[in-house]
């Protein structure tokens, strides 16, 4: 497997929001979503960084080691890379990774799966709405901190994969509606969520209550979010414990195309065509 | 193998003197090149492009292009890739080749080898003189060509190592004087060139006369640069028209650090003590 993202500066990352630590720390983790979104292992990356020549070498030190701790904490090896001058710093990052004995990709759902996400949703996207805001806006740790240090779901990917639990499998990377979307255009289904069912941390309900707005169209949680056929539901039960982390039946798959979020009262508060358009924000 | 190496807008190009076509094909061929000094074959890549908000949807389908073009004419495939944002264009490409039997590396020059050059030096430094001089000065297509279209040698690069003939390689990217230093310190031994036996194109001779500045101190040629022990010069000798390019020696490989120039009068003209100073431009 072999994926590459970059990351680059007021528009991936704000340098007075993230260390340069963090933000090297996050280039690689990206990637590594992408790798645990089919089941793979990291291995061997390379990374090209581009630096303002006010970049001082201190920082890009401390930027150096946040992709090496972020590579080393996944398994992953830093075997080269390539610095270049820039009037904007970027970090781009090639990782190559095993592949599973079984694949998974965005191909696989089928009409009756279940939906699942693991851990919870709305954290990033809360915290940029809060750092965006008026200055001094109050942003939890627990909530910044899984906008700067996302931690990717490398070990549950591997065991929906390799169990032959997952029919398809993506990262929530643009935010779930999105990201959902995504998967039922390569799987031609139509994917149907209950958005109260959506998770969202204690934090995010003490925030927003029980909106999920940013639960459903915020990005950047990089947490999993695949389809289960409803004969191996009983078995996911039984491997809940080895993932490392929550995991949560959202909605199910269904002949159609597009995405369908129905509300708590069973209503349809948002629906996509499953075409290219730009995702509208649902209101629940 | 695997390489990666990015071109940056203003640092490694300027948009009014190359094409995005031509921005695109030259991404690929400076990591074409860093594989062809390896003794490898070009298999697969990825790209990361930062493209501005400015920039034309048809220009960045010219530019992917540009790329596609150029892999597949050192047979590789682009496999993937990913586009951001960015207020400057940089195109990051990570090549993936395959490894040759016997890998050659900068480590392995010892003394007593002589050392070769591929095709002829300075044409690109000459060009990029010229187009950054008063507006109007006039550069010869085929030195212009050397610049915005460098050809990396492969298929060279591959006879050199398959045969055993090459004891240590690297691409001439940074400049002759730079990038046998590099070899020289990697291999811990001395590099001593004949200035008159550079090899350069009649276009170069025409604008520089015996002057060989530009050849032995500009960069971005993208020809290969070689260690030969005395004992294969026959053999390379016997094949020298499969290389499909010229191969001139123009020294030798002794005891010591660092790189000696010797002119025409066999003075020493230059020499770098092997440290990490930064280069002083050679006058001959």
């Amino acid at each position: 497997l072999v994926t590459v993202d970059a990351v680059v500066e007021n528009v991936h990352f704000k340098a007075r929001w993230s260390s340069p630590r963090q933000i090297g720390r996050r280039s690689f983790l990206v990637n590594a979503s992408d790798i645990a979104a089919m089941g793979g292992q990291p291995r061997f990356c390379v990374v090209s960084i581009g630096v303002p020549p006010r970049y001082s070498a201190r920082s890009l030190l401390q930027l150096e080691a946040g992709i090496v701790d972020a590579a080393t904490a996944s398994g992953a090896v830093v075997v080269g890379g390539n610095l270049s001058r820039s009037e904007q710093l970027f970090v781009s990052v090639t990782l190559i990774g095993d592949a599973p004995r079984r694949l998974v990709t965005r191909h696989g759902a089928r009409p009756g799966d279940r939906v699942y996400v693991t851990g919870t949703l709305g954290d990033a996207a809360l915290a940029v709405e809060r750092l965006s805001g008026r200055a001094g806006a109050k942003v939890a740790p627990p909530v910044l901190r899984r906008l700067l240090e996302p931690s990717p779901r490398v070990r549950a990917g591997q065991i929906l994969a390799d169990k032959g639990l997952a029919s398809a499998m993506i990262d929530v990377s643009d935010g779930l509606v999105q990201d959902l979307g995504h998967l039922c255009r390569a799987s031609r289904v139509r994917g149907v969520i209950r958005a109260t069912d959506v998770p969202v941390s204690v934090a995010y309900r003490r925030a927003c209550g029980t909106e999920r707005r940013l639960a459903l169209s915020g990005g950047e949680d990089y947490e999993l979010l695949c389809t289960v056929p409803a004969r191996h539901v009983k078995h996911l039960e039984d491997v809940r414990r080895q993932l490392a982390c929550p995991i949560t039946c959202i909605g199910e798959i269904t002949r159609g195309r597009g995405v369908r979020i129905v509300g708590a009262q069973g209503g349809v508060v948002y629906e996509s065509t499953g075409g290219y358009d730009h995702f509208r924000t649902p209101t629940t």
